[in-house]
């Protein structure tokens, strides 16, 4: 509720935002990374397990679906927010893989939103069939479950964090209304609800320790003066109201979202990143105007490693498309000179070749935004500061 | 797109926001029309025609729900946005209804969202089939198809503005797609589909010229230098995260979907205005926990003539509801002396009764929000300047 307040008035702390700026994929994690370093708090805001980030530390590859890939981050506490969409067992399990990577000591540094709505396995299984009904029309989504959770959201049959952690009656109740709706929408659908009722009692007590209101938690932080860092999922394009729909994900994964998602007003909104990949790439289906179906865009596939985190489905790749703000007019597209070294290893602005330094220039002058930080590879020391 | 971007990093010019702190009725309509004088646009974000905003100018009164309230102001162009879910012809017969009271020239001064989905008549019947299955545990929804709209949207099945105005073809295997669907979940539903088609082919040709990119149109007039004031919907308490889930509305009524409603980033995000009512009222099912059962609650309902604007039902009245705040913490209920005086004609902060100086005061106090207006009667004069 304190959101449409101007709840701090004279508070100078503002929160910091990355978002993708294309169709997902360009990095978002790596530079999340980079600024988990400086923060107190690291947030997810919208989304569910669809999403994935690659942080690389030591060598050592990070793969984070729904958690805030400052989790890692042992000085960082980490907030699911309650514009998350939350497949329990899948981040148990996301929790665990981590865990044996040498991730410790998450249970004093994550907490969950208890306004959070519940991904079902129902609603990852009605996702596949959505997808395998519209045949040539399927939209190409993760069958994470997302679209379905948030379908249910605003059919307000939804399920949420904070129904699991009362009277398990009400869960039940509420469990079995949407599981026969579904039903019903999906005949071919298999749940056995008995022994779902039995799986999510025992998540009940499970996730009970890591549920908090985090809204009335990062209002209080906030003024205390905390570092907030938000990490977006998804992107820009991918936004149900501004993305290509129906060709997108069913949250709002622009900027509005992190208002949405965690509670906050825009008057603590401070910067906000968006991050960008020098080509353009893309996984699933819908309209993707620079895609290369030639030899070049194998090229971009091969050397840029593109195949998906989440579904491990070789991304589309194609030129880098600068129409990101599409709806101002049409814009001609413009041919940069390319290069043929290897920048991995650059670390300094002034090292890398010529004509990167233009595209680099193009792209700002385009786009009237500063470019703060280039990614040249993986890990988390393959950043120039472009300052 | 443009909205996760700082855009506009040197502008100052910043947009004004209406918003209902309760669970709607405040009397945002009159407090929009004061504001709208000094307005060069007047927009809607989120909500269909299950809102109601009174405005009574000279005596005449205004209903209105889907038009934004700036519309009968000849100065101001209104703005349906991208967030808001459109039942044409529900729209069209509010513009007739209006222009039978005088307001004139609209079609020069309303512009609509070609990505605002539309709500059909089959989303309203669904909507009414979903509450009657529901039985006791009924939402109390204005049964205007609003839900089921934005349950369409996150399916990604929805149908939006700018379906109609190109190919014909593509409109109607949308519609027959969304049609079979929701056939299939409800099959007492009844549509005749080849006549809706029909219809939306005439629709398609009156809305066309009203249709427009207003996410860049919004921009560019911000730039310009031009006021624009935001007209939230529905309130706080029936936002679907922040309120009281799941009898609340399916949209972002708080500040965040300003910013998802018309693609406007946080930062020309300027005063934000909750709109309170001196007691309080609530519209269909839910909880209130300071609902009055008694003569007083009778009183209030008779003496405020607290009927629904949409849906003409008796709206549930009780007292004032300062834990607006909801979740942080539990906070005592504070007893206020009242006044037994009519106060409908007073116009100056001085001539209020003490007591009712007292309550605006403990109001301020407890929320640590200045109150700037007060209205003591519905017509656009009645209105106390508190500053
Ligand atoms: N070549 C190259 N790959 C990168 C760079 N930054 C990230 N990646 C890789 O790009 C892919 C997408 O990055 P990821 O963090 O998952 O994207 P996110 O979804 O935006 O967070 C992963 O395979 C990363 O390892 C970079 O600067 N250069
Ligand atoms: N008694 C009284 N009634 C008011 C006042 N302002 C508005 N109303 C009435 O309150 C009801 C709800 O107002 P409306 O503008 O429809 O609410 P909205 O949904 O917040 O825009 C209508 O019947 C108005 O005529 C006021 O200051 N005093």
């Amino acid at each position: 509720l304190p959101c449409f307040k101007k709840f701090m008035m004279e508070n100078k702390n503002k929160v910091t935002v990355v978002l993708g700026a294309q169709w997902g994929d360009e990095g978002k994690g790596k530079v999340v990374d980079l600024l988990a370093v400086n923060s107190d708090i690291v947030c997810r805001c919208q989304g569910g397990n669809n999403a994935g980030h690659t942080v690389v530390v030591d060598g050592k590859e990070f793969d984070f679906h729904l958690l805030p890939s400052g989790i890692i981050n042992t000085k960082c506490i980490s907030v699911i927010g309650n514009g998350v969409v939350i497949h329990i067992p899948g981040l148990f399990e996301e929790l665990k893989k981590n865990e044996l990577k040498g991730m410790q000591g998450w249970q004093d540094r994550l907490i969950v939103s208890d306004r959070a709505h519940i991904v079902f396995d129902l609603h990852q299984q009605a996702d596949g069939l959505q997808e395998a009904e519209k045949g040539k029309n399927s939209l190409g989504t993760t069958k994470k479950g997302i679209g379905p959770t948030y379908s249910s959201k605003a059919t307000r049959n939804g399920v949420r964090i904070g129904d699991l952690l009362g009277d398990f009656s009400v869960f039940e109740e509420k469990f079995r209304t949407l599981a026969a709706g579904y039903k019903r929408m999906f005949p071919a659908l298999e749940v056995d609800i008995e022994s779902e009722l039995a799986r999510y009692r025992e998540y009940a007590d499970r996730i009970r320790p890591l549920v908090k209101d985090t809204v009335a938690y990062l209002h209080r932080e906030i003024k205390l003066g905390k570092k907030v860092l938000v990490e977006g999922a998804n992107a820009a394009m991918l936004d149900i109201d501004f993305g290509t729909y129906p060709y997108v994900t069913s949250s709002n994964c622009s900027i509005g979202g992190v208002c949405t998602g965690l509670g906050l007003p825009p008057n603590v909104i401070g910067d906000v990143i968006g991050v960008v990949k020098a080509y353009t790439t893309r996984v699933g289906d819908g309209p993707f105007p620079t895609e290369l179906h030639d030899e070049t865009g194998k090229l971009l596939q091969e050397r840029g490693h593109e195949v998906g985190v989440t579904t491990r489905r070789v991304r589309r790749c194609g030129w880098l498309d600068l129409v990101v703000v599409k709806y101002t007019a049409m814009v001609d597209y413009i041919t940069l000179p390319g290069w043929d070294c290897k920048i991995e290893d650059v670390r300094q602005m002034e090292n890398l070749p010529e004509q990167a330094r233009q595209y680099v220039k193009t792209i700002e002058d385009f786009l009237q935004i500063p470019v703060k930080y280039i990614g040249v590879g993986q890990g988390r020391e393959s950043i120039i500061r472009a300052e």
